[in-house]
C-alpha cells in the first residue's frame, strides 16, 4: 500500500529508477475533464533536470504515454493510466552500492526489508525519479482545480541558509505563474543567485545542500476538512512526506509559532467586503484540521541529496565490516529547487482529493 | 472518518468537552494483553491539569470505566471501549463565543462546516480535552510495546524559545521513566526552571506561549514501513497533527537538516558489536519511510494556548461586523508540558499499529 | 479494524455478549439531524426477543444510552457514541462450552485466534446481540434518509423452505411501514402463519431453523456507486456478510438469474412520465454497480441457529479427543425473523455513508 | 476507488475494453517470488476466448507487459505495472449504443453519473475485457499461495440449470489442475455436453445462459479473519461483486441452509489425525468470518450475458422516448465458464492480501 494516497481520487505511482519505465494511475477523477498535454509538459519540464549545472546530468524526456482514462483530450470516468519509458540508464554506477549502503539513502533500509531482493539501481522505487510520475498526477489536478478557481503554487523558501522573502499575505495566480516561469523559482532573485551560489559551492566541494520549500493555495473554500484525525493538515503531511528527501512539514507559522507569545500567533478576525477574513495568517489557513478560507500555506524540509563525491564510511554488508565509499555517477547537489513542482502536485493532488469528497459530509 | 486513526489497530476517540462523556474505542488489539490500570492512570495523570499554576485549574479526574474489551485485566480480542465522565462543566462561560469566535481556535471553521449545530461549548469535540482518551489508547499501547521491548519517551524540548538539552543518541527505557516521573517533563531541570518561568510571565501578561516536544522510541525492529506514502514518517505525521494545536513535525534533523551540507547531516555506517549502526542520528531511525533500527526522533511544535486573556479583535457572526472579544474561564498558559504524554501516546499508538501488521508484507 | 464498517460515515460496534456494555460509534453523522428517540426504540423493539415462544426467553431491555454527539436531539457533528447496558447475564451457561466448542458457532475459529483468551461467554463479540447497536446505527440512518425520501424496507421472504410473496416491482414507504409495525415480518400473513408453525416445531424437535430475507430501498438517486470494486453491491455485501449467520447475499434476480436466458433477465428500458423506467427490475436497481433508479433489491439467507438443544458430537479442545455436547441455556429457534430489521440497518448505514460521498466524485 | 481492493496487497485494474491498453498494479507483492510467466499466461488462456463456438469471435492475444515491480523474473518489493495493448478493436460496432442504452448493461447508469463523457465502446471500464488483468493479478497470487501449500481451484457448477457435481469434502490440488487442464471446466464431463448444448441453444436462439461457479481454496490456516465486518466472508463478496455479471455470493451451504433445520446445517466436529475437522462442511471453511482449516468454499451467480442479438426494447435517451435495439457484433452466449478462472483470479488475491496482513494482528 505504499505507493499510493488519496480518498476519493486515488494516485498509485510505479516504476524503478532503472526499469522499463515508471508511470502513475489516477482512479476516480471527473469524467469530462480538459486536460492540457502541452501545459502539463511545461509542468513537467519544472522538474526535469536541465542543462543547468545546478542539475544531474542524467537526460529525461519524461514524455508521458496515456495508456487509458484519456478520451479524446477529456477523462473518461475510467482510471487514467500514464506511463513514461525509461531511456538513460546507467545502472553500471551502481554496482558497488549493491554491498556498501549509502549514507542518508535508503539501500540498508530496502536491503533489511527486502533481502536484497529490492531493485536498488539508482534508488529503485525510492528515487527521485519518481516524482514525474507524481508530477502528472499534480499536474492534471492543477489543471482542474484552477478551473474551479483553486490555484497552487510554491517558490524556493530557503537553501543552505539563504532565504527567499515569503509569500505575500494574498498570494495570487498571477504571482504563482511568474514563479514558475522562472528558471529558479524564488520570489527574490537576489536570494536567488545566493541561493545558485550555495549549490555551486557545494557541487565543487564534492558536497551537496538542502533546502525549504513554501506552498500556497488560494481559492479554497473555507470548511473543508474534518478535526482530529482527518484535517487538511493529516492528509497533506501524510503524503508530502512521501516525496523522498523531505524531513518536516509545518503549516502556517509552524515551528515559529511555538516560539510566541498567544498574542502574536493568534489571528484576529475582521470583516473585508463582507467576508470574514483574518487579519494575520499564522494558522496558515487552517484552524482545527479545516479551512478557514484563508490561502492555505504549508513549508517543507528538504534535506541535503545524500549522493555526494566524497568518500564517506559505511559498512560491507557481505562482511559485516567497516568500509568506505565513494559515490560515482551523476547526481544533484541540491534537489530542492527540483522539489518545488512536486510538492505544488502533491499539494493540489490531496487538495483536489478532499474537494471531491464532495459537499463535505451532507447531500 | 476524522476521530479515528490507524489500519489493523483502529483507535477512535469520541466525545465533546462538555457533553456527557468523552472516550475512545479501540479495534484490533491483540488479545490476551494485560492492562495494568495502575500504571495507565499514571500516564493519564502526566496529561491532567494539576493544582499547578501552570495549567488551567479546571477539574479532571480522567477514570476511564472500560465497557468491552477487557476480562480480568485482559484484552480479549474484541474492541476495547473506554469511557470517562465530564464532571466539571461549566458551560455557561462559553456563552458569548458562539456569536464571536476566538482567533487561533476552531469556533470559526467549525461554524462554516456545520452552520451552528456544532456543541462548540469548550471547543467541543476540537477540545484538548480529547487527548485524555487519546492517552488510555496510546497508554495501553505503551504497555503493549514495553512487553516487547519497544520504549517511547518525550520531553519539553523548547517553551517560548527555551530549549532543553536533545536526547542522547541513545536514549533509555531509564531515561524516559525518570523524564516521566518529574513534575515538569525536561532532561535539564535548569532549563526546566526558565520554560516555568516563561509560561508564568506569560500568564501574567494575561497570555500564552507554545513549545517543541521531542519524541524518541528505542528497540523498533529496522524494516518497519513502506517507501513512499507508507512510511513511519507519513504515518505519525497524519497521526500528530491530529493533538489539537500542533503545527509542525520533522523527524531527525527536520528543518536544521535543510540548512546543512550532505556531508554534515548523512549519517555514515559503522558496525558495532556485530550490528550495523549509525555514527550519527540526523536521519532520526527512518531511511526511505523506513525504520534503520537506530532511535526513532522527531519533534513536535505547540502552537501558543489561542484562548488568552487580553480582548481579541474578531467579527460578529451574526451581524458580519467587526468586534471585540475577551474570553474569561480557565486557561492553560501553555499545553506543550501537557502535550507531551500525549505525543508519546500517538506515538505509541501508531508504531503498535504498524507493528500488528505483522511480519512486514511477508508470511 | 473487524467492526467498523463505512467511509464517510464510519459505524463501529464495540462490547461482548455478557461484558458490561455493548455500543455504538457512528463518525461522520451530518450535523442537525434531528434524532427522534421513540422512532429509534421502536425500531429496536422490533430486533428485540420479545415474549413470543418464537425467540429465546432472555430479557434486553436494549435501551441506548447516548454519550456523545447528540446535542438537543440533534447530532451536532461529532462522534456519536451509544452504549447498551447487559443486565440479564447468565454467563454461567457457558461454562462448559469453553472446552467443546459449538458446532455452526464461532467458538472453535475464536479459539484458534485468540488462543482462549476471546471473552466467548455468550457468543461474545461474535454474539447476536451485537446486532443491537448495529440497529442503533442503522436506526438513525434510516431517520436521515426518510427526510430525503429514501426508505428502506424489508420482509422474511423464506423461514424453512415456506415462501412469503415478494416484494411488488414497486414497493412504497407505506408497506414498509406496514409490515415494520407486524409483528411477524411478512407481506402474506398466511405465509407468515406456516413459517411460524415450522418454526414452533423445530423448537419443539429442540432444532431451529433459518431463513432468507429479502430488504428493498427506493428513492434512491440513480448514479450512485462505481464500477468494479466500489459498487453498490459490494459495498452492501461486505457489510450484510458482517451480520451473524447470513451465509449468502444475492441482489435482483441474484442465483435464479443463473438459470435464465439474456431475454428473459434483461430488464427492458421505457419512458414513464418523462422518466427511464425498467420493465422488470430482474437487476435489483444495479447495472455495473451503480445503481439505476429502480428499487434496489437485495436477497439475504440467514443460516438456521447454531445453538440447538439435541445432542452433538464435538471435541474436547483440552484433549484433542472426539466429545458430546448438550447445549443448554435460552436459544431461539429461529433468528432469520428478529435479523429483518437488522438488514434494514445495515442497508440504511451503508446508502448513507454512499450518499455522504457527495456528488459522486464532481465538485 | 473504484477500481482497487485490497489493503496489504493492492490491486488496481486500469483501461477500457476500446482503449490503448488495460493493465494492472499490484502494490505490497512479497519481494523475491519467482513468477513463472509461462505458467501465468497458460493461466490467462483459460479466460480468453478461443476459436470455440461457446465465446465471441474477439482474438485477444493478452500477452502482459511487465514495465515495473520484476527483476528477473522475480518481484522486488516495488509496485508491479502489467500492461496489455487492445488490438482488435471494432468500436464501430457500437455507435448506435451511445443513444440507446443496451438492457442489462451498464450503458444508461454509466450516461447518468458521467453524462456521456465515459468511453462505453465495448462497455468501456465495464468490459468483461478488464477481467484479463485481473487473472495477471490472481495468476501471481495463485503462484505466491501454492508456494506456500494454498491452492485455489473452480469450476462451472451450473449452466442455464444443468449441474455439475459438487466439489468433494476435500477438493485436492490435483484435482484443480485436472479441472483447470480441461477445455470445458467441469468435475462431470456428462454434465459439461449438457451445459454446452444449452449454450450453443441459446446461442442459436439469438440468446444467451447464465451460470454458477464453485470455487475452493486448501492449505488455508485456521483463524484467517476477523469478525464481523472484516471477515474473509465480507472482504471476499467485496471483491467478487467486482467481477461483471456477478449477482449472487454464498459460502458454504448459503442459500440452501436457509431451508435447513440446524442439526443439518451444523458441521460437527470430530479428531482426525491429532487434528480437529469438521464432519461436513456446509459452513464452507468459515465460522464467524474466521477460517475453520476446513477447505473454503463459495459459490458464484453469473448472469446471463446482456448482449443478445434479438431485438430488445430500449429508449433513445437524446429523445426520451421508447426505441428498440438489435445489438450486432460479436458476443459471447455465455460467460460463465470464461469466468471460471477469474474468480480464482480473484479469490486468490483477497486471499493472499489477508495472508499477508501477517500473523494476524500479534507481533
Amino acid at each position: 500500500m505504499s505507493s499510493e494516497f488519496g480518498r476519493i481520487l486515488r494516485v498509485g505511482v510505479f516504476g524503478q529508477s532503472h526499469g522499463k519505465a515508471i508511470g502513475v494511475t489516477l482512479d476516480g477523477l471527473p469524467a469530462g475533464e480538459a486536460v492540457d498535454l502541452e501545459e502539463l509538459q511545461r509542468f513537467l519540464g519544472r522538474r526535469r533536470p536541465g542543462n543547468s549545472p545546478l542539475s544531474t546530468a542524467r537526460k529525461e524526456t519524461d514524455v508521458p504515454e496515456f495508456l487509458s482514462g484519456l478520451e479524446n483530450g477529456r477523462t473518461c470516468g475510467a482510471p487514467l493510466c500514464a506511463v513514461i519509458r525509461n531511456s538513460d540508464q546507467h545502472s553500471g554506477d551502481y554496482a558497488e552500492l549493491a554491498d556498501k549502503p549509502r549514507p542518508g539513502h535508503a539501500d540498508y533500509t530496502a536491503w533489511v526489508k527486502w533481502g536484497g531482493q529490492a531493485d536498488m539501481r539508482g534508488g529503485g522505487h525510492f528515487s527521485g525519479r519518481l516524482t514525474a510520475p507524481l508530477c502528472v498526477a499534480g499536474g492534471i489536478a492543477k489543471q482542474i482545480l484552477a478551473r474551479r478557481g483553486v490555484f497552487v503554487g510554491a517558490h524556493l523558501d530557503a537553501v543552505a541558509g539563504e532565504r527567499d522573502r515569503p509569500f505575500p499575505l494574498y498570494p495570487t495566480a498571477e504571482l504563482f505563474a511568474e514563479v514558475a516561469a522562472k528558471p529558479f523559482p524564488v520570489l527574490d532573485d537576489g536570494a536567488g543567485e545566493r541561493m545558485r551560489d550555495a549549490i555551486l559551492a557545494a557541487k565543487g566541494d564534492l558536497d551537496s545542500v538542502g533546502g525549504v520549500i513554501e506552498c500556497a493555495a488560494v481559492g479554497l473554500p473555507a470548511g473543508l476538512g474534518d478535526p482530529m484525525f482527518d484535517g487538511v493538515e493529516n492528509r497533506l503531511a501524510a503524503t508530502l512526506f512521501g516525496i523522498p528527501a523531505v524531513k518536516g512539514v509545518e503549516f502556517g507559522a509552524g515551528f515559529a509559532a511555538a516560539e510566541w507569545r498567544g498574542s502574536r500567533n493568534n489571528d484576529e478576525f475582521t470583516v473585508e467586503n463582507g467576508r470574514l477574513r483574518a487579519r494575520t495568517n499564522h494558522a496558515g489557513g487552517i484552524l482545527g484540521g479545516i479551512t478557514t478560507g484563508m490561502p492555505l500555506v504549508l513549508r517543507v524540509a528538504v534535506k541535503p541529496t545524500p549522493s555526494i563525491g566524497r568518500a564517506q564510511r559505511t559498512v560491507r554488508l557481505s562482511r559485516m565490516e567497516d568500509g568506505e565509499l565513494t559515490i560515482h555517477g551523476r547526481h544533484d547537489p541540491c534537489v530542492a529547487h527540483r522539489a518545488v513542482p512536486v510538492v505544488e502536485a502533491v499539494t493540489a493532488a490531496v487538495l483536489l482529493d478532499m474537494l471531491l469528497e464532495g459537499n463535505h459530509g451532507t447531500f
